[in-house]
């Protein structure tokens, strides 16, 4: 039984968005900044698409940026936030330790410039708290940015109430919607989001397109200058097939999000129940609030790759954090935000679930897991050592 | 008749590009980074497309570099040199007035960061001097970037010569070579290009999906930060179908390079011959080093976006100049840098045929654009003035 486990890390296409975007790979193929009518056709699609976006957010068509992807859009959030408020002489950015790279990386390369960065704690449940967030904010804060999900555990940020304290403040607000666009609902307006990050291929659009949504006040700042393309802000032809296959995504997304979510969390739910039956193991993350599809554990004394590789060959195909730093031997820098010990956050697992799962597979994940745990236990100098009592166990 | 003249703009998805993406939008949809064997075919196909591009145009696969397009390959090329010149001292960097937005735009942001930028000529033909390159270049130079062949006019600058100056005076060289990939030959060892940006969609692949070559030894610079994407050098979760369809693309183009041209110059050079016939007509930049496919004429007396609009009721899709600024009330600043008029360079037409069109649409081409341009001077308060001899015709 092949049983696709890693949603989180990309999904498949929907015949929704590949029909959506089917015209515009062969015969609509016009450059949407040209004049003629045939081209006018793809200005329209990618017109119709901003709309659509725009929609499904609670956003104007003129606050919607495409871009190639959530990585893109974080950096031109974070970038252009830090550069306005350079210009007010505000130099300071709080962030969580728990944010996907593209924020983490894009907050050290600023730190280099100058700016000061704050990564709030995200305590052991993956839950950033309010009252840290206002603790942190300074007369020269330029950027709040917190993640809508985290993209390993699947924990749930207090956004709206973020927001709200944010807003009083006068602070731009970014959050990496990333994880939850599509699968959670998103009201810029009612949760005060000043900018958002979007990945279209999280929610069953193709790889290579994102939105960034900024407010219409924000000052952005490009990251790629040329063209007059998206409002002169993101330079380049339009990725015509890809934007319009995002729209169709996130629409059918959006609107299959409740059925959708039920299906999910009975799943994931099942998955939670029956894996925790495994001996010395732990439920990475709160599961108060969470996203509908991910599960995240750690086994004692063993290897999260060795786990990986072994499911692979039962045919579950599952990772141990983000699939953007799985060539790293280092253990996911979210599992350590929460306080795990090396040796436990190197025993993880994420198996992430979509609309297309079944409970068979669950089944199938479920009789194989404690299996695969217990043969490479067995097989473990570690949980040799923390059976004869040798080391002390960790969970 | 409907006829797609505007191959410079864009070019419609070959069927090769088409049928080598589709796998990659359905069944195969894993994430590259992934460790399990359905990601690692997704991984390969990567792989695959790298090594191909790299032996198009006699680069190592390790000095290819993904990117969502030409602009992007462009600003990071150009920010990578300026920036590792910086370290060094230099914060000289020259260029030409013809080049790309995407490359101009990013030298005006460096300016503003203090370097000085020289931008040099390129005379009446749309061809800079050798001569140019060497006197401008000092010792405080940190790039020389000189586009392959211009956009809008076709012209094709001396690489070679150029590329073998910088190697000898030790100073990187970037081409954006948007034009010229898949339609001319590119040897980056024998050209000594360091950089270069190409453009998927200008060859028959889709909309979204470009390359940077940069040299091994030259130091990148991340736009987009984030995961360990493209050799740390390029975030984001890659394009897979976009990048499997770009190298299907750039080898058909390149395997059928001279047919094509042989194809396309007969077309072109019909046209040329053609439609000077029209009295006050220019041919803009010299046909001696040309690509094989675009046309470039001013006819007195009109505007461009009249005349293109006339000829789109004809069913004929050309453009006034770069897609990219069709917006734009200012005459082209690529006509402009070769000395015309204002006047002059506002009734400007861009023809770019591809391998796809044939001597039945050239010749409804041939016989439209003369009735059209009459009928446009019919109506034009300028033409009657110049006819009267109460200005003077500039052409």
């Amino acid at each position: 039984m092949f049983v696709y486990a890693d949603n989180a890390a990309t999904t498949s296409v929907s015949k929704a968005a590949l029909d959506a975007m089917m015209p515009y790979l062969t015969e609509l193929y016009g450059n949407p900044s040209s004049l003629y009518a045939f081209a006018q056709k793809a200005t329209e699609a990618v017109a119709n698409a901003r709309k659509t976006v725009a929609e499904l957010i609670n956003a104007e068509p003129r606050e919607i940026y495409f871009t190639s992807g959530g990585s893109e859009a974080d950096n031109q959030a974070i970038v252009s936030a830090a550069l306005a408020g350079k210009r007010k002489g505000k130099m300071h950015l709080i962030s969580t330790k728990f944010e996907h790279h593209a924020v983490l990386h894009s907050l050290n390369r600023l730190q280099k410039d100058g700016f000061e960065v704050t990564l709030l704690d995200v305590h052991e449940d993956g839950v950033v708290r309010l009252e840290d967030v206002e603790a942190a904010i300074r007369e020269d804060t330029a950027l709040v940015t917190i993640m809508f999900a985290n993209n390993e555990i699947g924990t749930v940020q207090p956004i709206t109430e973020i927001g709200a304290l944010c807003r009083s403040k006068g602070i731009p607000f970014h959050t990496d919607a990333v994880q939850a666009a599509g699968h959670m609902p998103i009201d810029v307006k009612a949760m005060n989001i000043d900018m958002l990050s979007m990945s279209g291929h999280k929610f069953h659009a193709p790889k290579g397109v994102g939105v960034l949504y900024a407010k219409r006040n924000m000052p952005l700042f490009n990251i790629i200058e040329g063209g007059a393309q998206e409002r002169g802000k993101r330079a380049g032809t339009e990725n015509v097939a890809g934007i319009v296959a995002l729209a169709a995504a996130l629409k059918e997304s959006c609107e299959n999000m409740e059925p959708n979510a039920a299906k999910m969390i009975a799943m994931r739910d099942k998955l939670f129940a029956e894996l925790s039956k495994i001996p010395h193991s732990k439920i990475n993350g709160s599961l108060e609030h969470h996203v509908p599809g991910t599960v995240n554990m750690c086994f004692e004394g063993i290897e999260g790759e060795s786990l990986l590789l072994m499911l692979d060959s039962y045919g579950i195909c599952a990772s141990s954090g983000s699939a953007c730093t799985s060539g790293s031997l280092d253990p996911s820098h979210v599992l350590l935000s929460l306080g795990l010990p090396h040796e436990v956050a190197h025993g993880s697992l994420r198996l992430s679930i979509g609309e297309y799962n079944n409970m068979d597979e669950i089944d199938h994940i479920i009789e194989t897991v404690p299996k695969v745990v217990q043969y490479l236990r067995n097989m473990s100098p570690v949980w040799d050592e923390l059976e004869k009592g040798e080391r002390p166990h960790l969970i």
